[in-house]
């Protein structure tokens, strides 16, 4: 009998979220780990098994797990390891496949994180019977899964879907983590928005906001995005501002793939009409016109909780597959 | 036994040309039409009939087509129609698929003419054994025709790979035949080319230059090319600008699919090492440090009297499931 059961592993440079999940996407389980506890990868593979294995035994799963599926940042399919990354705190590259599969002796399957979430909102969200659609996590950063024809678009590296740093801004950018200035990251994530709450306030020195009332170097995103709701005039045009150059950057995407949705993912994603009416005011604006009307912008279906582990499960079931192709 | 031969058509604005190709690529016989002699659709679709039928006698290749390709501006693979579209003379839509397989009886299948390049180069050319790959057509416009896992992109719609439609410019940008302004193709086209060289002259109307002996309004890319290389200062400036806004773009293009390779096809690729040192040395700077030095830059291989042929020979092996397509 093949077996019911995957595991969904995602792991964020503060928690690894874990779970147990069945093939109609409900998760029977779930529990975490702190990331950073173990400077050595060896003891956080560990650790990851006596918790898992205290997951499984409690639900009865043992030895019905079909594969663990694993997003993390940088993770690369094809090569089963995590390259260079800055949010996690051991040296890589790291090969994550490899360690997993030697702990636990279950097929597995690795990804980025963007990739994850559109594999799982592909088998269990929004997705859902959709063969070209573009996933946007607007986060920390801003990631991105891309589907066409129905398979996940990996290039030929396995690192392709890197839209957070398609540059939006081409002279005078702000500077990005990866180095160089002017990208989309710089601005439509939830950093960004902070950042631009702060440029506005400096430029807009007379205009009264409730912002001012907050620590200007810590500002969140969360904070503009409460001052906005509440009504207040700047933060409300920092949510302009950033709906906006998402529209541009749509725009230019929908170009390459054609696809019939893009579909947001993460906190800022929540921001709700705030975002989403600039965002599809300038879409429609920027938008050449044979790809006018056509493209969906929607809201990932897949419950907050549950996403992330959700979204790396979808890939367990595939992970046969991805261990053959590390075998070629 | 199974057809040895297809057909393949190139129809461009001026000229549709066309040959009998076998499953190693080489033309038979090829021939052409003028494609703005009928005003009437009909009829140009039987002069096709007419002088294909004499190229199939003279090479004792009737009932050996398997099939028929197409490549024509913005015809649509999945539906077989083309949208609107100014270069041609017929009023749009036009069912192509339909009229052409009602006159021959031979499965057809069309695409644009960028696609048809790209299919051209993956079967015969220089992208032969990739799997991803995005071609570039740098003509009168700028097409693209891109290959994610050995698969055409086509998108949703049948219309992905527009990246002539990619914004370089957000400000002030050159207007577009699409009707946006600051497109790729605004700058990196043929005409692109020319209006950048009449932009240098104006803008450094003191600085000697061998364009202006010539009619400033009629200048053509060739007539740049031919200044640069015999050493006129402005008119190289004219590649190295157009260069590195190439390699701008294709750093942008690179986190999309993290293709193998881009392959740049038609009149403007020619330029060698004019055009290709300034976009080599702009895709270098701007390309985010996770794909620096892993994409190559790569002239077309197909002989470029038989390339549109070709291209749209090599769909022709691919009718019959186009035509099912169209059947669902």
């Amino acid at each position: 009998m093949s077996k019911p059961y995957v595991v969904g592993i995602d792991i964020g440079g503060t928690n690894t979220v874990f779970g147990i999940v069945d093939a109609r996407g409900t998760v029977l389980a779930s529990s975490s780990i702190k990331t950073q506890k173990h400077a050595d990868i060896n003891d956080y593979i560990s650790e990851l098994h006596e918790e898992l294995t205290k997951l499984m035994v409690a639900n009865d799963a043992e030895d019905k797990i079909a594969g663990i599926g694993i997003g993390a940042p940088n993770a690369n399919y094809f090569t089963g390891i995590i390259a260079d990354c800055v949010n996690l705190p051991w040296p890589t590259p790291i090969p994550l496949a490899d360690l997993v599969y030697e702990k636990f002796g279950i097929p597995v399957a690795i990804t980025n994180d963007a990739n994850a979430a559109a594999i799982g909102e592909m088998t269990y969200g929004v997705a859902r019977g959709m063969k070209d659609f573009i996933m946007i996590t607007l986060g920390t950063g801003v990631g991105s899964g891309i589907v066409v024809n129905g398979q996940l678009v990996y290039g030929h590296d396995g690192f392709a879907g890197e839209l957070g740093h398609v540059i939006v801004k081409r002279n005078n950018g702000r500077t990005c983590g990866c180095g160089r200035s002017g990208c989309l990251e710089a601005y439509a994530s939830a950093t960004g928005v902070a950042r631009t709450a702060r440029e506005f306030l400096d430029a807009r020195a007379n205009e009264p906001s409730a912002l001012r009332a907050l620590d200007i170097d810590s500002i969140t995103s969360k904070d503009v995005y409460d001052a906005a709701i509440a009504g207040d005039k700047l933060a409300k045009d920092v949510f302009d501002f950033t709906g906006n150059i998402l529209g541009e950057a749509f725009a230019d995407f929908i170009t390459f793939s054609s696809p019939e949705a893009i579909i947001l993912f993460g906190g800022l994603a929540k921001s709700g009409d705030l975002l989403l009416k600039p965002l599809k005011e300038s879409l429609d604006k920027n938008t050449i016109s044979i790809f006018k009307g056509k493209v969906k912008i929607l809201l990932s279906e897949l419950k907050e909780s549950d996403a992330a582990v959700l979204g790396a499960s979808a890939l367990g079931w595939e992970a046969k597959t991805a261990a053959d192709i590390n075998k070629k």
